[in-house]
């Protein structure tokens, strides 16, 4: 985090404000599904009049329309397969820009004096790795002088620029890098992430009722979670949180919404497994008997780098009798699309074997203990009734195997009950 | 005019770039129905192609993509009944920065350098009168920089920017201003509007075969055409252009596209009566015995101010007898809305009649012989034969008066017939 400086004056700023009054800021940031249509940016605006109420100063940070970001790249990729990422640049970050406007236009009409800011003219200075820019100084001067003016700024994430005034993007999920930069330079007293569900909980309560939600966790929960492929916050926000000692809470946009509170101060009281996801069905493309050679994978690698499809994952194996096998997890309908592709591509390699598993679920354990003796035996105890595992891969904090989707939610209730529940 | 003053720094560098190379450059502007679409995006790009092959540099000028500036007001419109102007112009201007992008974009894969600039990038300075700001000024430093270089600057128009860097726009038609300011600050050789349509005809060939392109027209007879209800140049735009003599050509998309020429050179050759037009079906509302004072003028006036319907216009007449009358004209659909809402409106005044006539054609004629007894014989001799017109009214250089739906095209094609065929 060393090159994100906040610059002197807006420290100096935030401790006190022109006249002496000490002014409490909080970021309030709305996800893409919390301003996907008319309904939700008025739900927003009443969530963010709520938090002026009760005597501190909001400062909004807003993504886009829900697929919005996406259309507009739709629209880039079919003008040119490669759309030159200075332009792209420009154009996606005008999703950010209209709900900026739009949130504030509805807290106008509530009376609240509100104003938008584009990533640049907010003052988020970056390198110029355009599509992929990594914040380096904030120049908060006109944010400053919004807030000091009793305004509520509202500013498109996601966005920045260079400090010759080039529009840059910060990658997918720089709302919340946007929102802790902000956070950092204003001392805001917390980030809160406005989405379209509560708290987090310890499974999804549509699948598990006896699901419980989390009131605190730590930094480095939420990272082994975004790890484990469900990034809440973005890990890099994360980090700059955890630098800068800001806490998150996660809420949703009801009025009265349970939350969630990320800081510092509570690891000890996370269970050891928190969390147990089951996914959509997905695919399992299996390829057996690869020659073992590093063309040969990277040739299949290029492949699946290249595909327009969505891929969930990729597992090697090696088998010292067959060679190299691998396993491609992806969404459901795609799976046929993808075998053909890889068919075709490697129809030359007459010796490799395709096999296409359909409608299969991951079942992912999130936590610090994933590795434990205890986890283990609980999977084993479930496996010993349901079958075991089609394919498992883990990271130091999560832990993901394939069942087939008629066992989903028995594995996910069995290992929650075991593990999670309380 | 006066207000509109070049920079002297443009203006010396459009007669000379560095190293001394002459430059001819040319503005093709791009309209909303010209750029809806991925189709005819790849079009657009084609045609400045096609500019840059012929030697000439384009300067690219887009409006945004055709109903997507409505749709964003109609988001402004939900959430604040008078949304703040300033954000609403902030918000609108999103518009034409993706069509800029999205053509820079197609550009590039046609192997150009090109870059898009939003209004204040290239350097149109306003006053901050936001939704309908006037151009006060352009710095053109930007764009002259991108022209040197060689890139083909793509600008979005409509918009500009205070001096300390307010977002404007320009008001309906603004792309026109856009063009122009631009066109003249980099000292172009004509101004090209690319439309969905080719060059300017003297009726509407799918209702008139017979008709025929219009070669040469002048600055005034488009502004008639304007004021006559057929804007296909902003008439500020068209008096910049006259006070500085860039001459117009409007053509279609196609390749080998007929046009238009608007200059200042060829009054002479512009019949009296040069074009006919035909209106869509129209209801006309007409109010009898209205009380001759101005509250009540200014009463029906508020109304009509105040709905969302969209107004083809009114017409007052004073009878000495039975008080004030008023006819107004607005899209056929509609005349039950308007007239429910003026009944209840004014139902305290009895002696007021209602009439509403639906499935009405209004029928213009445009040119500066409108006025002339050979136009008054040939309108009365249709009339001799289909029945007089409904309400008449005119303008110095157009005259339009209402006849019904199923005469409508007999009395287009027997005045083009009478007064402008060739």
């Amino acid at each position: 985090m060393a090159r994100f400086m906040v610059s002197v004056t807006s420290v100096f700023w935030t401790a006190i404000v022109p006249g002496g009054r000490q002014v409490r800021v909080r970021i309030l940031k709305f996800g893409g599904t919390s301003l996907a249509g008319i309904d939700r940016i008025e739900s927003a605006a009443d969530r963010v009049l709520e938090t002026l109420q009760a005597g501190v100063h909001p400062l909004v940070v807003v993504a886009a329309m829900a697929g919005v970001t996406d259309q507009l790249l739709a629209l880039g990729r079919q003008l040119h397969h490669d759309p030159p990422a200075e332009e792209l640049d420009r154009l996606l970050a005008t999703g950010e820009m209209q709900t900026a406007s739009l949130l504030a236009i509805a807290l106008r009409h509530r009376g609240v004096s509100a104003r938008s800011f584009s990533g640049s003219e907010a003052g988020l200075l970056t390198d110029g790795n355009f599509g992929r820019a990594r914040l380096r100084h904030l120049n908060s001067s006109p944010v400053t002088a919004a807030l000091a003016a009793s305004e509520i700024p509202v500013v498109a994430g996601f966005q920045g620029a260079t400090d010759d005034g080039r529009v840059t993007t910060l990658g997918r999920g720089g709302s919340d890098l946007s929102a802790v930069a902000l956070g950092v330079a204003h001392a805001a007293d917390r980030i809160v992430m406005l989405r379209n569900v509560e708290g987090v909980r310890s499974a999804d309560p549509r699948m598990l009722p006896l699901s419980y939600r989390l009131e605190r966790l730590d930094y480095q929960s939420m990272i082994d979670l975004a790890h484990a492929g469900a990034p809440l916050i973005h890990p890099q926000a994360l980090e700059m949180a955890r630098a800068h000692q800001i806490a998150f809470e996660l809420r949703g946009m009801g009025s009265h919404s349970d939350s969630t509170r990320v800081a510092a101060d509570c690891g000890a009281a996370i269970p050891p497994v928190w969390m147990v996801m089951l996914s959509n069905p997905v695919s399992v493309i299996s390829i057996d008997s690869l020659p073992h050679d590093v063309p040969m994978i990277a040739r299949v690698m290029r492949l699946l780098d290249r595909t327009d499809l969505k891929l969930d994952g990729a597992v090697q194996k090696t088998d010292s009798r067959s060679g190299l096998a691998m396993n491609i997890m992806l969404p459901d309908l795609e799976g046929p699309v993808l075998l053909e592709q890889l068919q075709d591509y490697l129809r030359e390699e007459r010796q490799i074997s395709f096999q296409l598993e359909r409608r299969q679920r991951r079942v992912t354990l999130v936590g610090r203990g994933v590795t434990s003796r205890r986890v283990q035996l609980a999977i084993d105890a479930v496996a010993q009734r349901l079958g075991p595992p089609m394919v498992s891969f883990s990271g130091p904090r999560h832990r993901a195997f394939m069942v087939g989707d008629r066992e989903g939610r028995d594995w996910l209730a069995s290992l929650h009950q075991e593990l999670i529940g309380r």
